[in-house]
């Protein structure tokens, strides 16, 4: 552990992205060739025709990890963000977003092409959430807007998967946990996406092998792409042992963490009604990290992780628009 | 009347602008002092100041006249839409969602100076909207942006006194409805706020007794400040003489409308939560325009404005969400 209390509860590095969101059919889904449930990159041209084909929508900041230290700093945590966004009117509104929500956001705009990274996204009836991104600037971030002073002075460092596959965040990816280890900080990170395993599979065994990852937050699907392993306890049983902390989502089914020999179960949160389930992810990972970084029970973040994924999905948008540390202390009281 | 039958329902004429949209505490409101309930315009340096005092927000595509197309469409009107964006981002959002709501858009964007309006939107707890409005590129609309024969191919011409406050839509809209009035067609027009009839009441009071309305939009507010009569039925009565039809809203007291001798009265449809009351106007006249150019009874006219109305209130945004023409058919049936 490190000497020097933390000034920081958490730092993130993740992709500066707007969602721009619209309602959807599934004949909409069938019709436009998209991957229902998950998230494909796109080129811009594609991200032109599919806007085109996209019914009127809304834009709200989002980004994975951004959305996590969304949660976060409306629970109460001193949060700060590393992203990169172009000089244009969405990456304004990124950054006015993130800022407003009480987080440090001090990566420069880079000029304006490419454009700020926007993630085309249809709601389908059932809350299902189909994702297209244009990474845009956002593939960019350059290891030299890593400040590593502040890295250092976080107890937790967060990372996303999705910034592993462009090359640029990578790079600074791999110094931010350099950064983070060598003054005995905590590395999370969130395995993202199938794809990304299927991309950078081998990289993320390699940094669990090796013991770079504190925190390892997954949902059943990339918990099954990255052990190749199927029946869900047996993959928890595999890659448990090798991560001091593993937490993973099973949407409806509640969530599980297995840490220090203990395995906690905890169910998912009624909701009234699922209206869009994008950010549930992002959300129940800033609960279980305030729990976490605030020295709470296993079973507490697991909790607090599923209060916060249950708000998310109860409206449009990625990002907390409820208080969220008075529904924690009124459901928790 | 016009000989030739008409190929369009309705075009209108107003601001291009998004909304930018966020929560806020009546303490805010004090803080900033701002006007509550009210709508302001502001430069560009106001709009920065108050962009950064103000919370995480989404952008919704907004407008007054371009909401109550958005309203007509998703109720099966033909509808097309004259109003000024700049070359930016924010501007393809405007064309984008309104196109995508099935409304013709074809006034080109003017360059990127000024930026396309924005309308930073304060709700509060009690779902009532507080107005910021930097015009930008939406004052510049030019006069030969007009296609005088679209307009003449409409039934309704439907005007946003908003747009009548600077200088160049003012002419715009002047030459709108001569060549409205030229080819028989109906031209309605909404008084949009107090401030406008403080600065040009002169203008519509003219246009009203030249004979120039055939339909006039107000709330009971609007109505107090053309007339000078802050006695409701007294304003009504001294107005309603001088416009084939006149309707006039009254918030949670519903609305009235008289034409042709005829007074009828309706009362607000039901909400189980008002979230946001912006475009409640909008969506009203939307509803009524839809009932008067299908030829319904000025009571179902009013009936139509209501529900469209409660729809849009029940929800954040300016803009409808749920299916209108489904939601009318079932209220109705």
């Amino acid at each position: 552990m490190s000497a020097v209390p933390a000034s920081i509860d958490v730092i993130a590095i993740g992709n500066a992205i707007v969602d721009v969101m619209a309602p959807a059919s599934e004949d909409d889904i069938a019709r436009l060739g998209l991957a229902k449930g998950g998230m494909t990159l796109i080129d811009t041209d594609q991200a032109h025709a599919l806007y085109q084909a996209m019914g009127p929508a809304r834009e709200i900041s989002g980004g994975s990890a951004a959305n996590t230290l969304a949660g976060l700093a409306a629970l109460g945590a001193k949060c700060a963000f590393i992203g990169q966004v172009a000089d244009d009117q969405l990456g304004e509104v990124f950054a006015h977003d993130i800022r407003a929500g009480g987080i440090d956001f001090a990566t420069p705009a880079r000029g304006n092409d490419p454009a700020t990274a926007r993630c085309l996204i249809f709601v389908t009836p059932d809350g299902q959430r189909t994702m297209n991104t244009y990474l845009g600037a956002s593939q960019y971030l350059p290891a030299a807007a890593l400040d590593e002073a502040t890295i250092a002075s976080a107890s937790a460092l967060y990372l996303e998967g999705y910034l592993w596959d462009p090359e640029e965040p990578r790079r600074a990816m791999r110094r931010a946990i350099a950064a983070a280890r060598s003054a005995g900080r905590q590395v999370a990170f969130t395995l993202s996406d199938a794809f990304v395993i299927a991309r950078h599979g081998d990289d993320f065994r390699a940094l669990i092998d090796q013991g770079e990852i504190d925190i390892l937050f997954a949902n059943e699907h990339e918990l099954a792409a990255l052990t190749g392993i199927d029946d869900f306890e047996a993959a928890l049983a595999q890659l448990s042992p090798k991560v001091p902390t593993l937490v993973v989502t099973r949407s409806e089914n509640g969530a599980h963490a297995v840490s220090g020999g203990e395995h906690v179960h905890v169910l998912a949160e009624p909701v009234a009604q699922v209206v869009d389930t994008t950010g549930a992810g992002d959300l129940f990972a800033a609960g279980f990290l305030f729990g976490h970084v605030r020295g709470r029970s296993l079973a507490e973040c697991l909790r607090l992780g599923a209060i916060c994924a249950a708000e998310v999905i109860s409206h449009y948008g990625a990002r907390p628009e409820t208080d969220l540390a008075a529904l924690v202390a009124a459901k928790l009281a």
